[in-house]
């Protein structure tokens, strides 16, 4: 049974009201008193529940990471980085997983937590970031992902299609001139990155087929081992994958190694994130390797900046660094 | 801007007390005044903050989970079904990191979260769960793991040596007679699935070669990569490895593809956990397959029913089932 305030009082023989006075530090209560209660304190070991001291201090320490899927490894790893980042200022991450469903990203930032959270660092998919004026978030929120925040919010993001068009201009340089994309669908991550794919497709004088651009829609293993089915099937396969992310490069190697094919000798394949999957996988997958850490660090001090009240100046887009790093998927 | 009370009040032509008093429901309220307020509580999508509404009902409708990593596939995935099977009851899940450690884990339970949250689903690591009646919890708790619970809380967890012994007796039937184990070291997860390893062995009339125990103590890919390099530099190498988590699997067949030996003609090999990267892995990983929406299911249901008071029993011990997946890591 946790203690309550008043066992608190019944040992320092004082009112409950007084116990409540010490903790919430209020004027007027003699050196005696405020000594009797401590010390009941510290021997019962109590402590105040946070609802009563957050409406007190208006903060909790608590920040909230709304991601869409904590099942995906990107997600995951990006959760653990933000929760270390946090963890080293004192500040706790409670994540939540909205599975991209707009009621459940509403939910997180209409508020419904009240004083809970300080703030929030949100990873939107059902939600547009233009749409969020709308919503009274009433709690700072940073933003990450590809779509711009319009100036409303903070937002962390990479550099979506200068990376795109680095993987694809590494497939390029290796002689690939049938070079697929898995992933281009929908309006948010799978349109930036294409038009990376393109652009460097365009630069190398290489012909655009659309036969050659899958949706992969769902971003999962089983999407890209579906995709490279289809394109295994095209009367003219291709010579080389650029998977929008790593789960489905890794499902596309899954059906190349059923198809008896040779990676990267017959088909070479590119992924994006650097999940620790890719790198431990033979053959080891090339990749877009956003520097997670750097990119958690940056959220959280962006977010706390603002609780605090330290950082008034307009809102900022901040790039994270990111590497083309080149495995056996496509170095043979 | 959020609304706030006054907002209310002003629009609703009463005191803030009057919207207040609306909100919790006090008698003596006329149904005219009633009406105005929730008239302007509808009007301007008014929503009370969670720490008052908490204070009140009692309840946050937010539970807990807190887990070693989330970084780790097994974990991202429990947490991803332990969300689902809540958002089901209309309960929100807010999942804590705390890397194994015992500050942090002592954090999630000593209360410190007062009303926000109403139940803690609890995968210790750092803790003893024997050692749990020393922390005033004061909230209901449903355990996850190996460790038993000694009858004080609610628990799921697979049969562990059970589920060993399965998968060593699986590869003694595929005729090995030097079956290495990787992640034996600890006092948890490594010991208990140690004790059905050499159980299976025994049983089997197959001498126990201490060489072939390895600790394998981080659990990630590259403890079972290492501890498979290791093993490889015997002078009698297995033919067959049992990695008691799915990661240090992969692991081990990433050095064993880098040393050219066949799999599982040269050493066969089994995980544990069924994480998706061995399902899509070449060759698919042979695992013992919990029923991780059962395990999921079960925690919230027992949570929630411990949380509503409709479950007075003695504390529940529940055995989550599993399957033995065999797949191409074992049957060529």
């Amino acid at each position: 049974m946790a203690t309550r305030l008043s066992d608190v009082a019944a040992r320092a023989g004082v009112s409950v009201k007084t116990v409540s006075n010490v903790i919430n530090d209020y004027p007027h209560i003699t050196a005696r008193t405020r000594a009797k209660v401590e010390a009941a304190i510290a021997a019962l070991d109590y402590t105040p529940n946070v609802s009563a001291r957050s409406l007190r201090k208006g903060r909790s320490d608590f920040i909230a990471l709304a991601i869409p899927e904590m099942g995906s490894p990107y997600f995951a790893e990006l959760g653990a980085e933000i929760s270390r980042a946090a963890k080293r200022r004192g500040i706790t991450v409670l994540i939540d997983q909205t599975e991209g469903e707009a009621a459940a990203e509403r939910f997180v930032l209409d508020g419904m937590r009240g004083q809970l959270i300080d703030g929030i660092i949100f990873s939107p998919l059902a939600t547009a970031p233009a749409k969020l004026t709308s919503i009274a978030i009433g709690k700072p929120l940073v933003l990450l992902g590809e779509r711009p925040a319009g100036g409303q919010f903070d937002r962390v993001a990479l550099d979506s299609v200068r990376a795109a068009y680095d993987a694809t201009t590494h497939l390029v340089s290796l002689g690939r001139t049938r070079i697929a994309a898995i992933g281009v669908g929908g309006t948010s991550t799978g349109a930036v990155r294409r038009k990376g794919y393109r652009k460097a497709l365009k630069e190398a004088g290489l012909p655009h087929d659309p036969a050659l651009e899958l949706a992969g829609s769902g971003y999962h293993r089983a999407d890209g081992a579906a995709a490279m089915r289809e394109l295994l099937a095209l009367p003219k396969p291709p010579d080389a994958v650029f998977c929008f992310n790593d789960l489905m490069a890794l499902g596309a190697l899954r059906t190349l190694a059923d198809a008896g094919l040779s990676v990267p000798e017959d088909v070479a394949v590119a992924g994006f994130d650097d999940i620790e999957d890719g790198r431990f996988h033979s053959p080891s997958l090339t990749t877009i390797s956003p520097d997670k850490e750097w990119l958690a660090d940056n959220a959280v001090a962006l977010l706390l900046d603002r609780i605090t009240g330290d950082d008034n100046s307009a809102h900022r887009d901040l790039t994270v660094p990111y590497t083309l790093q080149i495995r056996e998927s496509t170095a043979g």
